[in-house]
């Protein structure tokens, strides 16, 4: 039987795996680590990465916290007192150039004393600029990994992310999705420690993804009005992440370490009056695809 | 009897005054407006200022719209189906300067076909820099108004507004707070005739507050330190605004236009992970003085 503590240390060290490969990466930025602890249980290792070559700003947060269940999940899933454990790994990046897209990347996994567990995950991209082939690139990639542990999920996850990622008052995409997954368990016909192994593989299928396109694409040239542009998309990002973002709203709602939380938020974000990009411009043919539905594979 | 279209034809008057001081005192930018119509009853006349020598953002918006209540709003009070209509001024500004205060005022009427109806609104002041004097002025200048209506308004409002305007995952005020009031009908024994003059008083109590800031403080010296902070504040801006603030949260769950609602949104904002302003600055003087219940007049 899959302990809750091997889940966690996985999880730990994965963290540790990706910060090393995202300082390879950038070649200039290091982590900085904060430890902190939970008054009620639990902890976390929250790293961040500020002013590299490549990421401008981001973090990689690894925690395992524990105690009474707060109250707004028992309300949500209609259960009575107990005691829960959460541990998972979160993952924001914005990178220096607008040409390298924003990712996130979280999985987790959650158990309570009743005996109800569940994981839950997800990888989207956020371009600045949408790029077919990149967008395909990306889909790709996560579909091998889908399809290595289930013949749905590719298709149910990318939809999932399709409507998770949505930011309803904009009715544009965060970005060009990816997959989202949320209280995978053994309702699913498959074992705890089989849908660990996909979690796993998710996780692991991060680094690739995005070292691809930190060296592919930061070096490709850019100027003032891509740096604009990325500053407004910069602002739908927090826009997401504060008004939509489940993750968010929990740690908030729940008295989270805040730093840890809004580690996702950019370095710099812009807001200029009902701003439109010109017709026919690049800028006008990121937001015609930052839309559901599409299929990009 | 006092007629919704009477206090939203003052509403109108009132945004019309307001931006001519506003064009005034800033003597160089001028408001673009934008008219716009509800698909479902009623309008706007929103009106932005950008790349003021004074202001660097802001918006001075008039609305009156009417229609079926949206259901949030009857479920938060139990009621069956009915017709509203909801009019109002509403107005944040962000200056350039990062010794001026950015400025936040609202006065708005609900009604409806039921017969319920209220004023609700409030005006509060979030300095990049606290400073007891400029704080001490605002509140008494703000008492001065409530005090011309009834003896316990300032009191029960300046609390109000340290409740409301309250960064909760930051343990910290938006500002030095001001006044805030809500659903106020004859229930505060007074006729809807009064209380309309009391909203009246504060409506026109905006501009020389207000104008009082942008010429006494935007020729203080800066520098690059300043603005940093400016910056960072403003993320906090942000940061009640879309996780908090009632009126943004009801704009965006009821399809309101979303230009109109966000043109509270900053220009620029910027995050730190984990800034700390070193001690006994001027930064941490102001954080200090971010709490509630601090007596400024």
């Amino acid at each position: 039987m899959l302990a809750k503590e091997q889940i966690s240390e996985w999880f730990k060290g994965l963290q540790d795996r990706i910060c090393l490969a995202l300082e390879k990466a950038d070649g200039h930025a290091v982590f900085q680590e904060d430890l902190w602890e939970r008054e009620a249980g639990g902890g976390g290792r929250t790293r961040v990465i500020q002013q590299g070559a490549v990421l401008a700003k981001g973090g990689v947060a690894f925690s395992a916290v524990h105690g009474s269940t707060p109250r707004p999940i028992l309300q949500a899933l209609q259960l009575e007192e107990s005691d829960f454990y959460a541990t998972g790994v979160s993952i924001v990046l914005h990178p220096v150039s607008p040409m390298v897209p924003i990712i996130h990347m979280n999985v987790r996994y959650f158990e309570m004393s009743n005996g109800v567990w569940w994981f839950g995950g997800g990888i989207d991209l956020t371009p600045h600029y949408v790029d077919p082939a990149d967008a395909r690139y990306f889909h790709i990639h996560l579909k091998q990994v889908c399809d290595r542990h289930h013949a749905d999920f590719y298709t149910r996850f990318k939809e999932w992310a399709d409507h998770y990622f949505y930011i309803k008052h904009r009715q544009e995409t965060r970005g060009i999705g990816g997959i989202f997954f949320d209280r995978l368990s053994d309702s699913e016909g498959m074992t705890k420690a089989q849908l660990f192994d996909f979690v796993q593989d998710v996780g692991e299928a991060f680094v690739p993804a995005y070292t691809y396109f930190m060296h592919k694409n930061s070096n490709l040239p850019y100027g003032e009005a891509e740096k604009q542009w990325q500053a407004v998309r910069r602002g739908r990002y927090v826009e997401f992440n504060l008004v939509y973002d489940k993750g968010t709203k929990f740690g908030l709602d729940t008295d989270g370490r805040t730093e840890s939380i809004l580690m996702s938020m950019p370095p710099v974000a812009e807001w200029l009056y009902n701003y439109q990009p010109s017709p026919n411009s690049p800028e006008a043919y990121t937001l015609q695809n930052l839309k559901k539905g599409i299929s990009w594979v």
